[in-house]
């Protein structure tokens, strides 16, 4: 049974059920602890940081059917950690149980073709882009874009996983056998400025807020840095406001969501894609804002009312990445590095083991 | 072995140990935990909202000697988070591992003659007082103080518990039995204007620091609010520091120690008592600096440098004390109420089961 009477308030019954056991299930789950919401974890077994702090876990697939109604028939609510949860999984759960955001959030956050369609739809601009099922289809738009292209696979990219860029020498039918010979979309390369992301909320009561907006600055496809709030003209960015409330509309949208975006040479701002999920670009808000982006979440999702989040200090977030977790002796040495390592067991190259805040001038 | 090798940096050997499974211990564990530390949490069993946060318990008796000792051989240090430890327990665990605030500074905040004794010793002004062994003591030292006092059992009081007050109609044998016959300190009893609370914090590494001042307010002997930082004169302020820094010489001191003081009408300032713990009125630092008094503890005791925290905007910290847990709808209207609530099971009256910060003005 579906329980819709809202806001959701601690007891035993409203406990949160949380879907992956990674950092961002760890600090969801902290969140919601503090808040004195229990918390129920979902995931594989595996070296899940998540696991140390919530009330009970069920370690299960995504597709153990039995298991995953046992953990909705437990949960007031729950949320997903990645975005690339099954929607499989997403859809059995609904029917026993609140998942914010919905699993029609979740299936445009996955699909890069229906994601900039939406984007379009709600008055983004993005980089022209053609939906490729064969290689015919690939030769195709490499030409129409000039053989400056990146092409991403339409399904389960992150962290720059699933994609090649695409010059005039590439050789287009190995790069497609790389990616799997599956469905991709192929998009204009663009020469941007800088990335941007903003991350709105909506809790299920209807009020909704804004965090103000970050900065970032990838390696290896990775994110590594953030600045933030990240300056922008203020008619810009409430026209990107505007526009993220119509895709909210569009998507019937409650909980929160990263919305990353370019800013090209000429100041016109691009679509990238959407995170329906706390993003790793605003983690700052753990240490620069009142309430964390895992804060909102958790009110959202309950129904508790929120409102736009301020910061009047600027903050940089920098990911620990891999390696980077044996180096740690400057940012020990000096209280102002603000640390928040993870406590995953195992450091592997291009892992994210924590990262820490520092407020700037 | 007491390794004296600083800092303590986290790995698999170097496990912080934690006495006492309160709020205080549970938020020094998160502290810990987000450095990159493991823990190791020892305390009786009961309701420890502690031992949902920790890698590992040991659930014990104050006075279990065997596993104590096997607590201690684990541990790269120890911290306590109240200060009614027993001296034996902490001097067992001081041969086996680094304890820390030490035992000697437990046994001065443990024993009211001791701790004026060292207050006055360290340029502190105290309320007037006297040593009471028995019933002839007590009639002599009222008497001496005009009938208007404060008895006190000259150990393990806290939050109002183990104290009467004494004017001229009271029955003091029959206090003297209330109390339970055992040795008091028999103080004049203050009308003061407010009481403040000093926190300093001194690294293994010798570096030290303050934070900002708290103000208090009391309701049935246990704080209600905290309004921090607290507006006092500079020249004051710096006395205070001073003497708090002798004090913290004489007694070889490392760790937090918070210092209880009272402002009388005429602008002077007497010494009250101290905590070398986490305290109650620093619970605003977890939203209102960038390091909390439990991340500025965990850098104490493991030789990690330090320097004076900052605080540019104002707070205010709310106490959810027994019943109020009941009735918190108004504090999740709001998200700028920023709620913590311990996770304790049961409710009792005076019980502290949470708290709230919020920005003032």
């Amino acid at each position: 049974m579906i329980n819709k009477n809202l806001p959701i308030l601690p007891n035993e019954k409203n406990v949160i059920g949380i879907l992956g056991g990674g950092q961002l299930g760890k600090l969801i789950a902290l969140s919601a602890s503090k808040s004195g919401y229990k918390t129920h974890l979902y995931c594989p077994r595996g070296d899940n940081p998540a696991e140390m702090v919530v009330d009970k876990v069920t370690n299960g697939e995504w597709n153990d059917f039995e298991k995953l109604v046992q953990f909705s028939e437990d949960v007031a609510c729950a949320t997903s950690e990645f975005e690339n949860i099954p929607s499989k999984t997403l859809e059995l759960l609904s029917g026993n149980t609140n998942v914010i955001p919905s699993n029609i959030v979740f299936r445009c956050a996955q699909i890069r073709s229906k994601e900039k369609e939406m984007a379009l739809k709600s008055g983004f601009n993005t980089p022209k882009w053609f939906l490729i099922k064969n290689t015919d289809d690939l030769i195709t738009a490499t030409q129409s874009l000039g053989n400056k292209a990146i092409l991403k696979t339409n399904s389960f990219g992150y962290d720059g996983k699933g994609q090649f860029r695409i010059n005039s020498n590439s050789n287009l039918f190995e790069i497609w056998e790389k990616l799997g010979a599956v469905e991709c979309v192929l998009e204009e390369l663009l020469d941007f400025k800088r990335e941007i992301s903003m991350m709105y909320f909506k809790s299920r009561d209807n009020t909704d807020g804004f965090f103000p907006l970050s900065e970032n600055f990838h390696e290896n496809g990775i994110l590594k840095k953030t600045i933030a709030p990240a300056i922008l003209n203020d008619a810009i960015k409430d026209e990107l406001k505007l526009k993220t409330k119509k895709l909210s509309e569009n998507l019937n949208f409650y909980g929160i969501i990263a919305i990353e975006l370019f800013e090209l040479v000429d100041g016109s701002i691009i679509f990238n894609e959407i995170a329906p999920r706390p993003h790793n670009s605003f983690h700052w808000t753990l240490d620069g804002c009142e309430n964390s982006q895992f804060d909102i979440l958790i009110r959202t999702i309950c129904g508790l009312p929120v409102k736009d989040v301020k910061c009047n200090t600027r903050w940089e977030m920098k990911n620990i990445i891999g390696d980077d977790a044996n180096n740690l002796n400057e940012i020990y040495s000096n209280q102002n590095y603000l640390l928040n390592l993870y406590g995953k067991k195992n450091i592997k190259p291009g892992r994210k083991m924590g990262h820490y805040n520092r407020q700037i001038i």
